[in-house]
């Protein structure tokens, strides 16, 4: 069965099937390899009822909440000479890694390639074409070698040549119905829920929170506000070009299959004075591929909070950073100590992992 | 004196140098070509007070206030069939003939050309070399004459090649002193007081507003939350490309003369795609470089609202539609009736026009 496919896999939490070791990572900002095998231990504390989170319960007493703590009271307190009045209370969030998980492979690239196995009847063709042939075929090591090109043409067809109200469409379908493979639950289900409070807490002390991910705008958008409260105009992403285009009866627009921005490194800042226009004040990452996002958020005046989401718990969720091919972490974990960084420790800072323990 | 120079223009607003006939109109959504000629009738009401806006009431009674007041009723009626929740309140507005005044020719590219003459002495060179040397000398047939090349060369040097800080002190400062040539005014006066108070009036009824302009968005943002009380996190508009670059010290963002994003026409609705993520209910345009942007606001589902300001009154600024280089607005007057879009009469819907009669 292929990971990620939208029956229930009821077995793959135990599979010994290896993830494919590299899966590309392209410019995309889709692009993913496997690092960390799919270990078969989840956490397997008592369910919790879910819950709207209004404070940080689910962070343990520690450094890293002491400093969300004491930075949050500085920026809200008048007579602090760090305060700051709510329009620069601006937040900014990684998604794949820091709000939800990502491994064994960015969950929008395992909708990319299960929505190919789903339209593959209407594409006959397909079975000897490539790179559609290996991905019906579920072939890991063919996977393992796709590069750019290859993404390109999956995204082509998973995310461009349809309107949006169409992508919307499949996206929430699958959002609703595609399970985790070592998990067995929905990918929604796989937010951090120390994240989520930290979300919640920031916009009760007059913050704007905006996601700024790597992933692809349109897909993050059709569940950021139920996930994380963030409405679309404040989700900041890659994105396919799109064009306009109209006829007698209504207007649509249309993603076509050519990179419009790269939102990663460098893409980062750059997408945040596009879309914000002003300087964050905080921002939280959790791989390299945010290293200039928060360079550029703790190198402006004031007091400024940098945060890297550490995945240092094997069995609760993944350990990976320096090797991993997905949010690989290594020169800012060599950096964050001289830069004031704080390094949050998923299995010390989190009492709780993921937003809900069954779904 | 060059029109629009930061010296007191304490004689413009009675010059009768004639304005440019034609200043380019290209791709980069600042171009522009000058129509109208400069009358030389201000509005010479008695000064009024400044005074924040909460009603319609520089707003005549007629069909457009009434077509207003009707919508919102029933968008934020919670027993209406067109109620909206308060997320899908969404309002975009153009700038540049919407909201403030475009003529003679577009207030930014106003501030380029006077950007080039500041700089002037720091290039010698620039005295044989063109398209500066005709600004420099305000070689007006010249002027007429420029295309997208020479427009480009004018946006290298006033709008990119340096640090976002940079261009934000330069435009600001431009935007505190320099003065309309009819009107001698600051330019940040020129914006309709109507508008302004449509603004005010849909964020009292839970309303986002937001800009979606021609002009460039950090031009934009340098005046939006002052003005209109928009901050810049809701302006979208025309860009530059701009690469983030660091060094040991700390980071920068710097525009570089390549086009991003026009935001005019078919760019409109696919920028409010890309920056909102939502379809706006209502939008408010005044030219046909507003056109898509109202046909795909007003063809979605349930109610909607699209307005056309209809600059028909020169005694208190200008008359100009079908022939005119800026804001040209042809085939929306045509098809404005059928697609159920309400004609704004600047002469009898609004009783004052302008901000603030003095500055």
């Amino acid at each position: 069965m292929a990971m990620g496919s939208r029956q229930p896999a009821g077995k793959a939490a135990g599979t010994t099937r290896p993830a494919p070791r590299t899966l590309l990572r392209a410019a995309a900002a889709l692009a993913v390899a496997v690092g960390a095998g799919c270990g078969p231990t989840a956490d397997a504390g008592p369910s919790e009822p879910p819950q709207q989170a209004s404070s940080l319960e689910s962070w343990n007493e520690g450094p890293a909440k002491a400093a969300i703590v004491d930075f949050v009271g500085r920026i809200t307190d008048p007579s602090s000479a760090d305060f700051r009045p709510e329009a620069e209370r601006i937040a900014v969030f990684d998604n794949d890694g820091t709000l939800w998980a990502e491994q064994p492979m960015y969950f929008q690239l395992i909708y990319a390639l299960d929505q190919v196995r789903e339209m593959a009847p209407e594409h006959p063709e397909w079975v000897t074409e490539e790179p559609f042939a290996s991905v019906i075929r579920d072939d890991q090591e063919a996977l393992a070698g796709f590069g750019l090109p290859e993404l390109m043409q999956i995204l082509a067809v998973s995310h461009a040549g349809m309107t949006k109200e169409a992508f919307d469409a499949r996206a929430r379908e699958w959002q609703q119905t595609a399970r985790h493979p070592r998990f067995d639950r929905l990918y929604s289900s796989l937010t951090y829920r120390p994240m989520v409070e930290l979300l919640e807490y920031l916009r009760a002390n007059g913050f704007q929170t905006w996601i700024v991910s790597g992933g692809g705008v349109d897909f993050l958008r059709n569940f950021s506000e139920e996930a994380y409260g963030i409405p679309p105009e404040q989700v900041v992403g890659s994105s396919l070009k799109s064009e306009y285009r109209s006829d007698a009866s209504s207007p649509w627009i249309v993603k076509v299959p050519e990179l419009g921005s790269v939102d990663d490194k460098a893409g980062k800042p750059v997408n945040i004075d596009l879309h914000i226009g002003r300087r964050p004040i905080l921002a939280f990452g959790n791989s390299d591929g945010d290293f200039e996002m928060l360079e550029y958020i703790t190198t402006g005046d004031g007091a400024r909070l940098g945060l890297i989401l550490h995945h240092d718990d094997a069995d609760r969720e993944w350990a990976y950073d320096r090797d991993s091919h997905v949010g690989r972490l290594d020169r800012g974990l060599d950096e964050a100590a001289a830069r004031g960084w704080v390094l949050v420790s998923m299995a010390r800072d989190f009492s709780v992992v993921f937003s809900e323990q069954q779904r």
